[in-house]
């Protein structure tokens, strides 16, 4: 296990002394104005935000449609080969939501773990556990499987009882007792919403969760510790994307992403009451 | 509404007389051995596939995952480009099943109907709604949600009772009266349990059925017929992927695949009771 993505992560709380994860959705109408028009942009504007937080962060979480909605795919696997040569310590978690049939979830196993050399990569659970197989597999690898989405359609599905509790608790129940044979899932559950953050901590122990609402979508740092923690102190992962990497839009973008990345882990961290 | 997917969709039904779709799942390792080395190799066995097989479907499925795994996006483009120049008549469906919140969504809406260029894709309902709204928005676009799967797991979560019924037929439901505000919205719906077939149905009047799971999976021709046709005897997509295109190993494979769409029609057709 000495080289799995949880040892990864583990040490990456601690050694960092954070829980927060920058996410990196380069929207190219978000970008800085001065880096719109250049080539490779993408990979500019997340290297230098990567270069300017690595000392704060737990994990980097790119997202894969901000890539995919014009061929940026070759940027991509770029940003992620830069990170693991420069900081090789800090895990990569490809969100990806992906979700199908056993053979065809085969290769998208391939794309997250093969192709782009994820640490660990989002997928989607309304297909069942055989379409979770190819990841689940992959036991040196992540597997965050989306519980409780923090966007407000979250609620249309998730929420409804099945059997007595939410569809999400219900995730999160098969997750723990059949899924995880591997030690490797984790689960996506939302900052803006703490009960079920709470509810789904008591079903799973000590589970990483993937976190992400805070900051725009409006969650509280707070609350969701409250809800979340583990021994000692961490078991959250806990994403920042807009907040952080567009802070600033002029060309010290990276130094705004910097400070807004200080503060955030500098506010978890107070509400973990360590320093 | 005369140049969108459905118009499309349902001029392929009746002028090409069937209801057969033939999926493109490039699988390196069952591709026909002469070509596995070659350059480009999945764009040559895929259009060597539509050449065979153009005057026998109603639409064309490539699932994105074959050309994800190995960075073949640029063949799947040339793919869908090559159809739409020689066969513009045939839609494309492309199977991708996103899914995620509406930022990363618009982005993920982008990839399939800009990037691509496909006439309609698969998504996920998991998260709901507004998930589904940048592909929603797109009205001359066709969107197929997943509602109940074909593979054995699909029955883990969408077949638990909420209230009063099973969580797919809660998708259909509320695909029906709240997503569909442009006529835009089909289901996918696999063939391997046709009585479930029959109540999605019931519940969403004549909307299309993308319908995975014949053949290899085992799905029952005459029995989906019975349970999902609409008038005038269409409204299925119905889907065949390694069944045709894998039907022959050899030189000759694009001949094997055209003998196989042969007999899959010919058998939907005479279930069909049309000529």
């Amino acid at each position: 296990m000495h080289n799995s993505f949880k040892a990864k992560l583990h040490d990456a709380w601690s050694q960092q002394n954070s829980l927060l994860c920058v996410g990196l959705d380069p929207n190219p109408e978000l970008m800085p104005g001065h880096l719109q028009h250049r080539a490779h942009n993408v990979f500019d504007f997340c290297t230098a935000i990567i270069d300017a937080t690595h000392d704060l962060v737990c994990a980097y979480k790119p997202q894969i449609a901000y890539f995919a909605d014009t061929a940026k795919e070759e940027q991509l696997q770029a940003v992620i080969a830069y990170t693991q040569q420069h900081y090789p310590h800090i895990p990569i978690i490809l969100d990806a939501k992906r979700g199908d049939i056993g053979s065809t979830a085969a290769m998208y196993a391939r794309e997250a773990f093969d192709r782009f050399n994820a640490d660990a990569v989002t997928i989607n659970p309304y297909m069942g556990r055989d379409s979770a197989q190819p990841f689940l597999e992959r036991d040196d690898k992540g597997v965050f499987i989306l519980c409780r989405t923090s966007n407000a359609g979250g609620a249309e599905f998730q929420d409804l009882v099945v059997e007595g509790v939410p569809l999400y608790e219900r995730v999160a129940l098969n997750v723990v007792t059949n899924w995880n044979t591997n030690d490797n899932c984790a689960l996506v559950v939302g900052a803006t919403n703490p009960a079920q953050m709470q509810r789904v901590r008591t079903l799973v122990g000590d589970m990483p969760f993937l976190v992400p609402g805070v900051g725009a979508q409006g969650g509280d740092v707070a609350s969701l510790l409250g809800a979340g923690l583990t021994q000692p102190k961490t078991g959250l992962v806990i994403n920042s994307s807009r907040g952080i990497i567009f802070a600033g839009s002029g060309e010290d973008y990276a130094q705004q992403a910097r400070k807004a990345a200080l503060a955030l882990r500098a506010e978890i961290n107070q509400h973990r009451a360590v320093d």
